[in-house]
Formats: C-alpha cells, sequence, structure tokens
C-alpha cells in the first residue's frame, strides 16, 4: 500500500529497531511504548482489519507474538504479557495495517487498562447478543 | 485441571451462554463484558499462559476469534473490535487459562483503554531492550 507507514517500515523504506524478521513478519519496538520493551509485530503483506487477513497469516503473527512474549519473561524479566491486536478507529488503532501489540508486564509497573467491567441488565439481553452474532458465523 | 473455572465452562460444569463451539474451542459471552458483547474464546484444553500454549492451538483461537470478531461487526454492528490475551496477573489475567477476549467497540462507546504511549530516554534505551529481546527468541 503506497502510503501504508507499516508497509513502508516493513521495506526497510522508514527504519525501525528490529528484534526480529523472516518472510512473513518483522517485529520491530513501538517508539510510544505502553510499557518499555512493548514490540509490534506486523506481517509484511498489507492486510487489514484482522476480518480480511488470511488464516494462515493470522497464525503466524500470533505464534510469532507468543515467541517475543516469551523474550520479554526471560530477557526483560517481565512478570506477564499483554497480547492485543485492535480493528479500527473505534477500537484505538491507528495504522491501518494489521499488528499485534506485545507489551511487557511488571508487577509494579503502574500501568492498568481501564478495565471496568460492565453489566447486563437481565440474562435475556446477553443471550440476545449472542444470537445475533451466531447469526454471523 | 480440578479446580480451573474455565475448564469447568469447557466441560459444561459450569453453565455459560455459548456462541460457537467445536472439538478444540469454546466461546462465550463474558458476564462482565467491557462492552456489551465482550467474548471470550477459550481452548477446551487446558493451557497457560501464551508461550505454554502450543502453535496449532494458538493458531485456532485466534482463528476463531477473527470469526467471532466479524460476527459482532455484522451482527451487532461493532464499528471497531479489540482483541486482546492477557498473561500473568501484572498483565491482568484473572483465570489463568489461555483465553482471547473479544470485544466490540462502537464509535461512541465512551471506554478508552488508558493507551499513554511512553517514551525512551534515548535511542540506545529501546536498543539494548530489543537486543536483550533478541538473545532470547
Amino acid at each position: 500500500m503506497n502510503n501504508c507507514l507499516f508497509c513502508k517500515i516493513a521495506a526497510k523504506e522508514i527504519p525501525s529497531t528490529i528484534v526480529y524478521e523472516d518472510d512473513q513478519v518483522l517485529v520491530f519496538m513501538a517508539i510510544g511504548p505502553i510499557i518499555k520493551g512493548h514490540a509490534l509485530v506486523i506481517s509484511k503483506q498489507h492486510h487489514d482489519p484482522v476480518t480480511e487477513t488470511p488464516d494462515d497469516v493470522l497464525a503466524k503473527l500470533h505464534q510469532v507474538a507468543k515467541r517475543i512474549a516469551r523474550a520479554q519473561m526471560n530477557g526483560l524479566g517481565a512478570d506477564g504479557v499483554n497480547i492485543m491486536q485492535n480493528n479500527g478507529k473505534a477500537a484505538g488503532q491507528e495504522v491501518p495495517h494489521i499488528h499485534v501489540h506485545v507489551i511487557p508486564r511488571f508487577n509494579d509497573d503502574g500501568h492498568h487498562w481501564n478495565w471496568n467491567a460492565g453489566k447486563y441488565d437481565d440474562l435475556s439481553e446477553m443471550t440476545e447478543l449472542a444470537g445475533k452474532m451466531q447469526k454471523c458465523l
């Protein structure tokens, strides 16, 4: 894609700090890390969003993300890891080229995800939404 | 695992509102949704964390998560989707059995992830962390 930032990074037209690379994926350091060590796993080919990404590419992205998670634990001493893949501006995605955030977490890092669990008015509301999703599987 | 909540849900010992099921995975509605429609994709077999989850299981979890994301877009009218997989208490994981959160997002849903990008003191700090990770790949 002509004007895609991550395509340019994959093509080395824009420099990045590379952690891992093979024929299908590139892993580089996020320059605006949530926590230091935050890495991005991207496909070299342009795909977006997840629903338009081939299953084999998706599998590869997450298998590499797993290796990066292990490297954050073993190499950086991370106590945990968040693996996050955002789709659409409504979900906070900034670059429309599929990428998996791999974010090392430490017991004392002070970050929180604003994880406020909501609730359903009643069980039937949840069942109704499940039904709407099932019709589109 | 004897006392694993998600193993019990997979075994139907604890009821859930099921969205999708096959021989390897179960998808059910989160009872404490970040956004209504939030679903969890779990493996029926117990694995945890991602670094101990076989590659084929990981691939399957994310291929199903992709289908759920599509169902949230097409069935619920979601404008975007967050796909998130947390590992370890430090990362906010509450149930130690691998699960992928698939969270529908709407332009007006008001949720934010507290996504505050940090920065490195200098380029060498980022390069050093990348090097530590590379040694553990």
